[in-house]
């Protein structure tokens, strides 16, 4: 098999956890006899400084000329606590999403028992975890109109939702669920917002094409308490850009390390794959940083291609270099493994 | 002190958790020489079966009349699968919300020792968590304007703040903290959201009137996580509606259990003052619902009255039903005590 694959490392810990990716799909290339074309192009705020914008046009020609990205993280310290700047590292995340049509991030949270010492959580209520998010993620208030008075003093943001936008990532929501334990569980905020009731609405009807799969409705709110509280509930979640921006973030929490989990995000052409955290930027640049997150995500890239063999090597290295403690700093810090240490273990091990 | 107190029962369990509360206040009224004169008014289902609207406005003559009001639960299962009702009883809610223009909900979140048992966390994690959530209750995405097209295809909601409606809660919120362990922390979303923007911008020009408080800035995902993750870091957390609704029930799980966590509800007059679980349809009518949050909010109205004694001797009286184990159905479920009697012991302890 031969795949183009942009190569998007953007800022702090981005570029070292990418480049252990890399590694392991050589490595995966070799033993499986694939060929992978690595094309690198700049985003976030590593881009602003080289061309004075998150996301260069060259680099949406490069993705959208790939079979799919491999994307590390965006973001830097200096921008967080300027609301006034007009530049922003994320707008190279959400530029690309909206360019290449990625309407559906996906993200497994799956709990490892080697792990649970991290965790805030009682080991008890850990076990069996496996649960699978999909956020809507080029809707809602993300995308929709951004307005600012002249004075500064009063700012609103749209949040717009239309039925198509929502019919396409629930079907595939449905679909995984039908490969799984079955259940659908979508997250609004239906007995306020009007997108939500949209939601809600258009849900219930597609549920009906799924008989096999069980539907259910659940407030945000609510959501956020049972994704900790009794998380083994939970198949196959669903819901809205910024809900699903939340929830996930906190389920990653489920986990252990933030460090530790991937995701993938597909629309029409082109799919992006990207570990869930974020730069990181006390860690860049110190081979600290787990590229655990970025390495299963390459796992997702390679299901995507259809390579399921290969994607399974991969978790299989995953386990075994955490059944044999060899992890990065921040699971073990006094007993830890550098970041392209890791990489090369996964990669001789595949 | 004399004192007049709109009760508003609502659905589910309201009536019965709001009862042991009136006993409560009973019992401080006879105890301290202080008169109350409660009023009973319509709200939600309750509202909406009697009358046709959830907020009669008799409902919200009574409550302006009075000093505070004292609030159960809304809602009802047969309006939540329906996304075309046009009448709902969480109407009744944020109605009531917008009529005494409650700008400001406060939601203190503490831990009990006993109660660790029942949480889905270490019991280490938990130790000193004590933290107050202000959530900005009158504006952004639940008042913008709403819209759904007329074929039901498309639908949006607007999220709107003004700085006047940030400044005044920033204020509650920095003054609360001056006298507490000194720090604010405003989650937001201002790499994404003009709202929040706006919101970084107004708190950082604020905190600066207060040089005592240090001023923390979180993005809300990350927010979601360190919330759970490392609770301890919090003193006050300051933050928008529609977050505040999300982050303010996971944080509860904090507690153990959603049923002992009270809140308060301010504005320019009268207060509201309400637990912050739902009407729990299933427990409706059967004495076996937690009235503890829900005492606890009239030990919060106490203190806005500025009765601390009274307010502390409330609390005096949970902690010692708790060291007793008088505690219901949702916390010990083989050796439980009733809604009712719980309120008669606190009420005796009084
Ligand atoms: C960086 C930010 C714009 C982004 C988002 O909010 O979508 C991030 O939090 C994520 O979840 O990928
Ligand atoms: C019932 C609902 C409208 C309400 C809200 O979202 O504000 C509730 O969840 C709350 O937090 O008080």
């Amino acid at each position: 098999m031969e795949k183009k694959i942009a190569i998007l490392n953007g800022d702090g810990i981005g570029p070292e956890v990418t480049a252990q990716s890399i590694k392991v799909l050589n490595a995966i290339a070799q033993e499986y006899g694939h060929v992978f074309h690595f094309r690198e192009a700049l985003v976030g705020a590593d881009a602003i400084e080289k061309t004075g914008t998150a996301l260069p046009s060259e680099t949406i020609d490069i993705c959208l000329d790939s079979d799919a990205v491999l994307f590390g993280a965006v973001g830097h310290p200096k921008y967080d606590n300027d609301p006034t700047a007009k530049v922003r590292p994320e707008q190279g995340l959400f530029g690309i999403r909206k360019a290449l049509g990625l309407f559906a991030n996906i993200r497994p949270v799956i709990t490892y028992s080697g792990l649970q010492h991290l965790s805030p959580f009682k080991a008890s209520h850990l076990e069996g975890v496996d649960l699978v998010i999909f956020r809507e993620l080029t809707g809602g208030i993300y995308f929709g109109e951004k307005y600012t008075s002249e004075d500064g003093n009063k700012a609103s943001d749209e949040c717009v939702y239309t039925r198509p936008e929502i019919e396409r990532i629930a079907h595939l929501a449905f679909k995984l669920a039908q490969g799984r334990k079955k259940k659908v569980t979508l997250f609004d905020k239906s007995n306020v917002l009007e997108t939500s009731r949209l939601w809600r609405k258009v849900v219930q009807e597609i549920a009906t094409q799924y008989p096999d799969v069980t539907a259910e409705y659940m407030y945000v709110d609510n959501a956020a308490v049972q994704v900790i509280l009794n998380p083994k509930q939970f198949d196959v979640i669903l819901t809205e850009n910024m809900f699903g921006d939340i929830i996930s973030d906190e389920a990653s929490v489920l986990n252990g390390s933030m460090g530790m989990l991937p995701s993938a995000s597909v629309g029409n052409g082109t799919a992006l794959f990207e570990p869930i955290h974020g730069t990181f930027p006390k860690a860049a640049g110190k081979d600290i940083a787990n590229p655990i997150g970025s390495i299963l995500s390459t796992a997702l890239m390679l299901e995507y291609f259809g390579l399921k063999e290969e994607a399974q090597i991969i978790r299989d290295a995953i386990d075994w270099t955490l059944q044999h403690n060899f992890v990065t700093k921040d699971i073990d810090p006094m007993n830890f493994y550098f970041t392209s240490t890791i990489g090369d273990l996964v990669s001789e091990y595949v």
